[in-house]
């Protein structure tokens, strides 16, 4: 693997020092900007977006073109594998994704299958392909995949759900029912990132998007436990990072540190300086700006990250922090903000480095 | 006040020894309940089910005729505070409650003032006498309220939220105007709830439905700081016990422990042996039954409330447990479920108390 000219964010998921702290967003190239409604406009769809390598490369793409962002996402969807698996993913006009055939009983369990991703998945591979060609080694790219937990709500609810009803009734009265359906689902997320690695990604990550849906116990078996597996089960040639994020999840963040992953993602409830203690000497951490900080203007967005980069700490060597909002950029954000945010995280982590060098010197 | 005949649910909140470990449900007087839905029907609606005195101790009373539950809840809606404050409370079919006219801006919030509980709640106190008399001293009345951050997103939002965008805008970029709306909502939330005690409430509640949505500094500032005002404003003439619920606040229960509440209460993410090392000492604890359990039968109702119960620990002199849900019941939740999880507390508490004592007297 060739090393990109910009290599920061891999060296901080690696704990190695930085000459400041690096930066991208989650869901960076979306709605929020308006060349992305353009490329989606002509593609017709979202899932046609995402389904053409070169349109899913240009949107990949535009972020970087507004903004010194540390790193690149492919650009996917988060249900690419259960479609691939033969649930039928649609996207119903504003209600978000949805699966024609959900995976409700014994009968669709057993028939579940992991799919060859070099045939059902060949598009997203080409993609990645295709924008490690178009990135021409200026910043990393990031592949990634939900986890098995996240596929298997999906799966089983059909689509979106606010209490999980479907998959929580499954995981209490069939709880091998669900267990097999996991394996699966791991099985088929190990595969599917490591055709992302062998096609070009530098970096990976596991969304676990609903893992904090779930009971103290019956997340440590249900979701982090399939993780775990997942990340056991990867081929990384040239040691490509693994960051894993269960939204929700601050309470189990040392849990999540001993599954093999070399970065914790967290959402803005947890403050940054305590996940550190915690976990900071054997994983990096990823976040963890509320994205609605967004919202409130130049002034705001300064400030705050100012406070998280604070709340992190001191840079030394041994910790890393790669910085990320603690959730997707909302579709509302205006996308100066974003510009003023990237600027502040920059220069002031370059400053908290002088100070730091400056104090040591003393 | 005189002690009810069954004061188990008041001696576990004070952490004084029980018999076996009490039980209520958040939103056990509900829609899963046919009952329920007649009571309602007849009323006409939700809100005139809510302000008519006599429906509202009619459907209080309900779960109490099906179920040994250790506490009755006052009924009431979340929004009454705001709604008598003038906003125009309203439910859209199927949509959830909305105000007519939500707090945007400056002149909206210099106009918020605190509302006369014996005017413009009146129907609240009068349910609270009512149903006291309805009680006739079987099991203590719990009288609530919304927290005023939870209020405030409510009132700001204009209705539910997923994002919170409105108010945490608010929060960013005017934190002064969003400090003075709290102000006003803890002051109104404690005259509220002084009113309910005065009316006969023997214990309270503090719903902080939405602090979880709050970042880490932001949720002890907007969140955690005005409930302490609620709590420090209250007159408790026999130390009338407070609950404290943040629903998604299981990383600030030391935080939540140290604001002069008698309880608090947990969802279903926490350990409740973890939550009862860290703040069991000082205040007892409520939870934590992942509500989707009650979908799944009864012998998985059976397992996990025998696990919660084993969480907790070994009953002590000085740990309190009240169980609960770890969040309201759903109103899909069969009823029959709820007999055995109601049974299967009594019992198993019972029986852990007896090896508790034939362990101590080896």
């Amino acid at each position: 693997m060739s090393t990109p000219a910009n290599d920061t964010f891999l060296r901080a998921l690696r704990r190695e020092p930085t000459d400041y702290t690096p930066i991208w967003l989650m869901r960076q190239a979306g709605r929020y900007l308006p060349e992305y409604n353009a490329t989606r406009r002509r593609a017709g769809s979202f899932l046609a977006l995402c389904k053409t390598p070169e349109l899913a490369c240009e949107v990949t793409l535009q972020p970087l073109e507004r903004y010194p962002l540390d790193a690149a996402i492919l650009f996917s969807d988060i249900l690419t594998v259960p479609d691939a698996m033969g649930l039928g993913l649609y996207f119903a006009e504003g209600e978000g994704p949805k699966f024609e055939r959900p995976v409700r009983d014994e009968a669709a369990v057993r028939q579940l299958a992991v799919p060859d991703p070099s045939v059902e998945l060949r598009y997203v591979t080409d993609a990645v392909r295709t924008i490690r060609g178009a990135l021409g080694g200026r910043v990393p790219l990031i592949g990634f995949s939900g986890s098995p937990w996240t596929l298997a709500c999906y799966m089983v609810e059909g689509g979106g759900s606010d209490d999980f009803r479907e998959i929580k009734t499954m995981l209490y009265r069939r709880p091998d029912l669900l267990s097999r359906m996991l394996e699966v689902n791991a099985e088929a997320v190990a595969a599917y990132l490591n055709a992302q690695i062998e096609a070009g990604a530098q970096a990976l990550m596991i969304f676990d998007s609903w893992g904090g849906a779930l009971a103290d116990a019956a997340y440590q078996r249900f979701s982090l436990e399939p993780m775990r597996r997942v990340i056991g089960a990867l081929r990384r040639p040239h040691d490509e990072p693994v960051i894993v994020f269960t939204k929700g999840g601050g309470l189990w963040l040392d849990d999540i540190a001993g599954i093999g992953c070399d970065a914790v993602g967290v959402d803005w409830t947890v403050n940054l300086g305590r996940a550190r203690a915690l976990v900071g000497s054997r994983c990096a951490l990823q976040g963890n700006l509320d994205p609605m900080v967004l919202m409130a203007g130049a002034e705001a967005v300064r400030t705050e990250a100012i406070r998280v980069l604070d709340d992190f700490g001191p840079p030394q060597a041994g910790a890393g922090h790669v910085f990320n909002l603690g959730h997707g950029i909302s579709q509302f954000t205006p996308p100066d903000n974003v510009a003023v945010l990237v600027e502040t995280v920059h220069a002031y982590s370059r400053q908290l480095r002088r100070r730091d060098a400056s104090a040591s010197s003393l």
